[in-house]
């Protein structure tokens, strides 16, 4: 069977390296092109056409996780926002038939130094043998898939007239869901963000970014609480970076009739607020493991405690028979014409979205085909016969 | 603070690229070397002084876990011995203070063209930032660091008059565990090879190995059967690579007084007749995790189910009640000198051994300094400055 740069009957090993730079020239910032290829990628893990890691294959990867001290000398501890590493591999099938992994290291530290947050790196890989296909730059990619999915959910579930796009926490996830959703919705005329302040560098900077790429934008509201950012608005999407514990609260008194809420990072609304709205997620198996696994507990009051993620806190909301489990809907099945999406243009749809490995291995080899087509990267070679050992 | 390859204040991020002869001039096949490096390791284990994955900072790694069987067209399958992805994060501290992740691909049919059975690369980090370092083709340094420890194991727990050495399964990592135990033990004159049969393909290019490196090998015989390997051997090391439930049965009275054996795959032994050998572990906490996740149950005549995996039936033989914890012992124990190594020339002891991707992250930072300061390698620039997105 052919696979695309593997598959050869030779002993030669070979990949191609992506810098940054080669990864802009292969397409990685294509938004438009990213939302049509995680739109796939949704379709295949509804059909079941993938594998995370574990037995459930739906195990989102395994972290380092730094302890809050030690008493070793020079031990790395959890000292800044989101200090970690983490390694996300997984198999996409389909089209793809590729498997792959991110790996990547997170300091809150690092933007002192010039540097982002997280420096991740991506590999593909053949699957018969497990040879390397490609090793490439991250960054980007795991930006732009990520964004990819609010800009689907823009796409199948935010009202046709939206005019009205609220950003919650104006840093680089925000702004590549920015570029996908105005790739897919061409009304918009305000955007509303709400940063850590109105006078944030993280909102002015993206206040800058707005008026230079998007002149059809007239309004630009820096917002000073979340009252203000959230109402009014067809479309709220939100990639908030915060200690655990800390996140940002949103009422449904907030939303106006119609309003898609998007969330890839971490919020919280009153569970019993919201068990009449519609809830779309992208993976329910995902959010079940992290029920499991962190196994949250209740108030003095009877209340489930939150978790900050909202597909969590629905898998919760099932387990405690506020809603049913039929109640949730995946993105797959509104694809797949299983399920309705939008019913009406009064519906407030929530959207939970997590960002899983597969969609790194999809956009990955979109990269990696087109480079290999274009001539762009570096060939490495590992070995031309492996060493006799 | 100074981290090799890291920790400059500018945007900058390169790495350093090993293929497999790059690794070869680094040192990887440098055996006597490794045992040292792997020793420090389990000091520094022993120390706490390491992170690997999830909250209990012992997990070994996740998997992508293909299935039997599947009806989605061209879905992959575990239709070969060993078929999988494993990604391997760890954290290292002591002197080697790095962060890495060893990735591979699995199958078993590889061999029929030209290529090894796993396909490993090896990948460094800087601690602080999470920047890539290092990109190393992973395949001797994973062979050389998995059998140094049987390696340690002979310099540490060995009769030291050890002439009678056996290998189990014949293979790549038998071969290295050769190379390492041979370089600490300088008196063996007999080996004695176990593979599939007396003349499979493996056994015999062991033979071949044996007879063009160690001159001072005077005897070595093709064994028939597991008794014939076992009795009479001073020094006993396991690599057998088998299908789940098929694992080879090794039984007490074969072993003579004084015997050493040790496990880096799978076999077993009737429990009761091990509960009065010594019993030594590389990381009680990793076989803790396994026994929790594979939960074995009993056959019908009430005895434990075996798991292959000696570590996780010796956590098995404390849960039943058959051995005390503290009666295991770790070689960073050993090492610490907090418990006894060999007390006594008759004593049997068995070793479980199960690899750990600290090991990898120790013997690839020894290649990675070793390649910067002799110019080895291909250096590689991610970005000058990360992309302004």
């Amino acid at each position: 069977m052919y696979t695309a740069g593997g598959g050869s009957m030779d002993s030669k090993v070979e990949f191609l390296f992506l810098n940054e730079e080669d990864m802009i020239k292969a397409g990685v910032l294509d938004a438009d092109r990213a939302v049509d290829t995680v739109g796939e990628v949704i379709t295949l893990l509804s059909e079941g056409d993938y594998l995370m890691g574990g037995r459930a294959h739906n195990d989102h990867g395994v972290q380092l996780i730094f302890p809050e001290k030690s008493d070793i000398p020079n031990f790395p501890l959890a000292d800044s926002a989101d200090r970690r590493f983490m390694a996300m591999p997984a198999y996409l099938g389909g089209r793809f038939h590729m498997c792959g992994e991110k790996w990547y290291g997170s300091n809150g530290n690092n933007r002192s130094i010039g540097l982002p947050r997280s420096i991740l790196m991506m590999m593909l890989n053949d699957v018969e043998t497990g040879k390397p296909l490609a090793y490439m730059s991250g960054n980007l990619l795991s930006s732009m898939r990520t964004g990819a999915m609010p800009g689907l959910a823009a796409k199948l579930l935010a009202r046709d007239d939206s005019k009205v796009l609220t950003l919650v926490g104006p840093g680089v996830i925000c702004r590549s869901s920015l570029r996908a959703i105005m790739s897919q919705r061409f009304d918009i005329d305000t955007i509303k963000i709400k940063g850590s302040s109105p006078t944030s560098a993280n909102a002015i900077k993206m206040k800058e970014y707005i008026e230079e790429n998007y002149p059809q934008v007239k309004n630009i509201v820096l917002c000073r609480d979340m009252e203000e950012a959230l109402k009014d608005a067809d479309i709220i999407t939100e990639a908030v970076s915060c200690k655990e514990g800390e996140w940002p609260e949103y009422k449904r008194e907030w939303l106006k009739p119609g309003a898609l809420v998007i969330s890839t990072s971490t919020f919280n609304m009153e569970h019993k607020s919201i068990v009449d709205l519609k809830k779309v997620i992208d993976n329910y198996g995902m959010y079940e493991n992290y029920a499991e696994e962190d196994n949250v507990g209740y108030d003095e009051n009877g209340n489930r405690l939150h978790t900050g993620c909202m597909g969590e806190d629905f898998v919760y909301m099932v387990q405690d028979g506020l809603i049913e489990r039929d109640s949730l809907t995946t993105f797959g099945e509104i694809i797949r014409g299983k399920k309705p999406g939008r019913e009406s243009d009064d519906e407030i749809i929530l959207v939970s979205i997590e960002g899983m490995p597969t969609e790194d291995v999809a956009w990955a080899y979109e990269c990696y085909t087109y480079a290999l087509v274009h001539d762009i990267g570096t060939k490495l070679k590992v070995w031309d016969r492996p060493y006799a050992f």
